[in-house]
């Protein structure tokens, strides 16, 4: 667009905020993680919310992938038309869908989380075929899952779900959430250690009770990306790892050479006398996701040049300070305000990958191939 | 679900996030903004970017409104397919769309945004039709715009739009969005007299230049909801007022009977011991937008029975307190606990309406029609 531009143009025809994907790097956080749930001899169900995409989950299959999580039933009947066939909805079961919950059911080998003996009873008088069940446990996290310090519950939830015709008890499964608060290798060490010595200590009270099989299944990428051994696991289901972003860099799971997506923006407007650029990159592009600095100031991405085959790294002190609907403010240097001009295209690095397929739609590779989600090819409702 | 709900469940057969819409309250609000613009004699260009739907476009209609801005030139081009003729595209124009530009300036009567000398040059060259050019001004927002103390620069702007064959030169527009910081309509009304001053004395310089026609153009959901005298601009053009929110109740735009808009959320698990409800109501059906408390804690909504015939006011110690991918946390009393049951239905009160029409894609009324946005018959990439 301009002549005095020093980098490169893409070469994708971008006109509008869209989404780049860098498979290399996907392939690569891919094969990493397979390859240490492979050392460890743990299933590796990976977490598909953060893709979204029936393209991007063939890359799985290499790695021998076969089954998946997902979190909603919407997205797991998707996987199901795409040949999925052994999924865990790692969502607690919503009653008002128990006709979706059939119908997968007749189709795939489904596993559903329960917390409550209300959704137990529930599920297993509506339910026309046999499914998977899993007892939600809260190891610390304090979102979702019965408290792990109450194994005497969780011991009746699995009773429950042995007594009915159609539930079958799988095992424990948690989300150790509150690795997303760990700002060290350390941190997440201890979250990891906890966590799974509480689901062990829940099993105890199971084997006490005459369970025989109870796995054990855990899953969030902080941990997974850290912890190199899963012993005592008998699963894990971490998702973000396939794209990272940068709150996955500021806990420490990553480096931000792994992140594989990117949005790129057209660059509307330059404020010279604030040291501002205004890019075509809104909320309803990017998400209000944002990390906050030390200053409590928000970053709701960082910024990078192309550079020919790829995005370059963050530049220095050029961040996307604020979010209007469809207006990304960004705060930058005098050198990168000299380098940038009206009708350039930008790219913002996202600080949570998992928001853009929803808002974006469509992958656009770094070689120009189109790669679908979920919401293109039409949202139940 | 349960048997001792003493509220009554919806009949809408809601089973996942849905997007509740009462259509009474949303065309009560278009007849009070109509209304206000008659009085005041200016044209009412309301913004519809909130609502993305050409059903509910079609509300607006009976109050006269034949002119509308939008905030990209897909949604113009959406719009224009539903038959409307005289659009301004509310957002610095991008260069790099100028084939959508020149292809629905053949259509419809088009009005862009220029705020550097770049952009007319450009897009001065590429038009292939005649478009309408407004020079953005910011009167104090520091968003977009010139800012409105340079109005030298704002003259030579205007002169080299004249000077192109193209582009017709309307006048100066604005959006005075320090608005949605005020926290009283005392606040409001200083924001709007001062934009409105701002604008004046930019025109008056521009009057000197031998420039007679210059309209002025304001618009944002705060000030147009709050000053009844539109006197001194040409047009105004709100927005979220159609719907409203509960920022628009905070900064005192509305009351909360007024907000049009709501999203009805399965209950799929319940916490007593930590007075929690978990909600199939996720930060990609949301948004997260959030209102700080005084006490810095995030509010991510409000939570509301159904109650018969439409929602009720929000129940009282009682709000969304975390959004993930898919969970709401909310946080409630003891007494809202005993209440609800998981299988049920709660209504969460939206903090920012303009996002929900993007994720949810498509309103459900009160009396069961399904109006669709401009997202679920297909976003052009």
């Amino acid at each position: 667009m301009s002549g005095s531009h020093h980098v490169p143009a893409l070469p994708l025809g971008i006109q509008r905020p869209t989404l780049l994907l860098d498979k290399d790097k996907a392939i690569r956080n891919i094969e990493k993680m397979a390859g240490k749930a492979r050392k460890s001899a743990v299933r590796f169900r990976p977490h598909f919310k953060t893709h979204r995409s029936a393209g991007i989950a063939e890359w799985f299959r290499e790695f021998g992938v076969d089954a998946i999580a997902v979190s909603s039933l919407d997205m797991a009947a998707y996987f199901a038309d795409h040949g999925w066939g052994d999924i865990t909805v790692a969502f607690p079961v919503n009653l008002l869908e128990i006709d979706k919950v059939n119908s997968l059911a007749a189709e795939i080998a489904l596993g559903l989380l329960v917390e409550s003996e209300e959704a137990v009873q529930f599920v297993a008088a509506h339910l026309s075929h046999r499914v998977s069940a899993w007892v939600e446990v809260d190891t610390g996290y304090g979102r979702t899952g019965v408290q792990w310090d109450r194994p005497d519950e969780i011991v009746e939830l699995a009773q429950a779900v042995v007594a009915t015709d159609r539930l079958a008890f799988k095992g424990l499964l948690t989300h150790a959430g509150h690795s997303y608060h760990a700002a060290s290798k350390l941190e997440l060490d201890a979250i990891h250690h906890d966590s799974v010595a509480r689901l062990a200590y829940v099993r105890a009270a199971l084997r006490a009770e005459g369970f025989s099989q109870v796995q054990l299944s855990s899953g969030d990428t902080p941990t997974c990306s850290v912890v190199d051994d899963f012993t005592g696991l008998d699963e894990i289901r971490p998702g973000n790892f396939v794209f990272y972003d940068l709150r996955q860099v500021r806990i420490g799971s990553c480096s931000e050479r792994e992140i594989a997506v990117a949005v790129a923006c057209p660059v509307v407007a330059k404020h010279p006398q604030r040291n501002e650029i205004v890019l075509y990159d809104g909320a309803v592009h990017l998400s209000k996701d944002s990390l906050i600095s030390a200053d409590r100031t928000p970053t709701f991405g960082h910024v990078a040049f192309w550079e020919g085959d790829g995005w370059g790294l963050s530049l220095p002190d050029t961040y996307v300070s604020s979010l209007s609907q469809e207006h990304g403010i960004v705060r930058t240097t005098v050198d990168v305000l000299e380098q940038v001009h009206v009708g350039d295209v930008l790219i913002v690095v996202p600080v949570h990958s998992c928001l853009l397929s929803y808002l974006l739609h469509d992958y656009h590779t770094l070689d120009g191939e189109i790669i679908p989600s979920q919401s293109t090819v039409g949202v139940a409702t």
